[in-house]
């Protein structure tokens, strides 16, 4: 089923409507555009709900925050639920400023998200749970825990991201294991997921494989990637990353099969 | 005479002053220097016009528009017109959204462009013809008429984009066939032609053999680059279609020339 | 001493601030993150002395600047100044406009920086002596008075870059003479050495072997990245930049030896 959902996109080519932050908007449309989505980024808030309304998904990412992004978003948010197309939300960095903290506060009351996705930190902070980094180790347990309360809290589907990620629907759990260290070495990797998984709720089948199908997709062609550039060149892992995401999942099977 | 447009600019390295989006401007910014000319891009309404004095050419790109983006590029724009240099609009999206629409109104009130660059539908828009993608076979014939119209109503050069680049001046048409599939598997791959455009306006030349100096260098360049990083890899292509733009046109012919 | 400031910098990761401008917000990223610190963009003035506040050094980079931009940097400068955090400027193109030369002026009343990066003419603007580009081999002798008036009339220091790269602290002057012109063929490469500049302020050693630090590894990066990519593919070299700030100096002095 997970192939099935990268070939929809592909057939589709669903336009994934981007109110996302300044630092990736470059590296997210052309990640996007590798996968085989289109993006558009029309974030004044005089046009927003009018490019939502042409879209077919819409991502909503709070890193460079603006007064005036959170209008556009807001008024996208609607659009997009009135319509009827999945709205991803990545709060990204909520936990570090009271601006952003009021401003998720503010688009959760205005926009039912489709999904959320975010790291550890960032969810928990959303359900209001103690986080602290201890190592990766002490992450997985907790993590369940977070995307469970999230995805109640706020009756959607919750993705936390990590060395494993969890994906809650409220009603069943599962998690993703692929992804590469190198993910972390480089700005806007997480970012770029909330692309790819908004594209992939584009398609028709239930959100939980649409969600398992985007985040192993994305980790996998990050394996791919990091096997070919050496995992200590962030700067050429970047462009061979973007050559992963337009590769169809069996040529990463195939690979795997050669070399393990 | 077409090299000697590419030489002309990289002996004078004109000052290209761009208002432009958000999403393309590093690639931009990268692109245009490889090329060959110096690239700047001050925004803020204070200043636009003050740095439009100091530069060789203007190019005016309404991705990721805001409002006070539009009083920069009228206030650009028409210091641009006074100085006499070069302008390049390039109507990004015009047709998605009543705030392009109205802005590219405006501007094209305000501000008299040298050219103006976009794919078929968006210059179909500027002079109220219908425009429908029906595949790559049916662009042709269309382009054209729609070329001469933005030409004659705007009394300005036209360059309709496509698998066929159109060229109008009002007086004469020309085509450019050069280019390359990937150009859409990248994103602002039109947004840095219309750079590149703007700096080959800035030479000596005819503006006839300026727009086609650009478009088939510009078009080389990336089947230059697709040749040695392969048609599935648009990451890849990225650094080396950047690498090309910095070639001299010669060195494409003798590649041309030994492989086939 | 150079590489113990190095390899601080990679154990500590500091959380480095940027109130930079949007054409280099990603590649600065990626190349912060590759030499092994933590970069933030948080431009809204509602939450930009918030973000300092959770920083351990700050940038200020006026290109793109806007009002908005502006409010923001005062505000974040402020707060790192309290918190006694090193704080970085880099007054792009301030003597281009009105509106930048008020803002640098605007800046540097409220702010103190703890060092001044720019080129010649942007340096020699701020002492208000004459500048003009006379050809590389003219800019030597003047760089080096100009650093002493920039330390000793703001009372910080001064880095005056060029093709000798020139450190003024007030007491003391010493010069870098690593970098390779390839840096003046890709945008921002000025903007990262600005980030990078920040991230070894951070460090227990004494300023001048820490802008000493940072100015000779990242020239000497560029040296080890061209010489892979070549001369004349400022495309593909980049990525290889990217990758070279990530390895420790030794890598390169082996390098060094094994060519020479």
């Amino acid at each position: 089923m997970k192939e099935a959902i990268i070939t929809e996109v592909r057939k589709q080519q669903p336009l994934i409507h981007h109110l996302t932050n300044q630092v990736v908007m470059n590296f997210s449309a052309n990640g996007l555009l590798s996968f085989g989505a289109s993006p558009v980024m029309a974030k004044a808030e005089e046009e927003a709900a009018e490019m939502a309304a042409h879209a077919d998904g819409l991502l909503i990412n709070i890193g460079t925050l603006t007064a005036s992004d959170l209008k556009a978003m807001i008024f996208a948010g609607r659009t997009a639920n009135q319509k009827g197309i999945p709205v991803v939300l990545d709060p990204v960095g909520v936990a570090a400023t009271s601006f952003r903290r009021n401003a998720v506060e503010q688009l959760l009351a205005e926009v039912q998200p489709t999904a959320i996705k975010g790291n550890a930190g960032e969810m928990a902070h959303l359900v209001g749970l103690p986080w602290e980094t201890k190592g990766v180790d002490s992450i997985g347990g907790d993590a369940e825990h977070i995307a469970a309360q999230v995805a109640r809290t706020y009756e959607t589907t919750a993705i936390v991201t990590g060395a494993k990620d969890i994906i809650c629907t409220g009603n069943r759990n599962s998690e993703n294991n692929t992804g590469h260290p190198l993910l972390a070495k480089i700005t806007g990797a997480g970012c770029l997921l909330g692309s790819i998984l908004t594209a992939c709720l584009t398609t028709s089948h239930p959100i939980q494989q649409q969600a398992l199908a985007a985040t192993e997709f994305y980790g996998t062609a990050a394996e791919y990637a990091a096997e070919i550039s050496g995992t200590d060149r962030p700067g050429t892992f970047m462009p061979l990353f973007i050559d992963a995401l337009h590769k169809h999942p069996a040529d990463f099977h195939i690979r795997r099969n050669t070399n393990e």
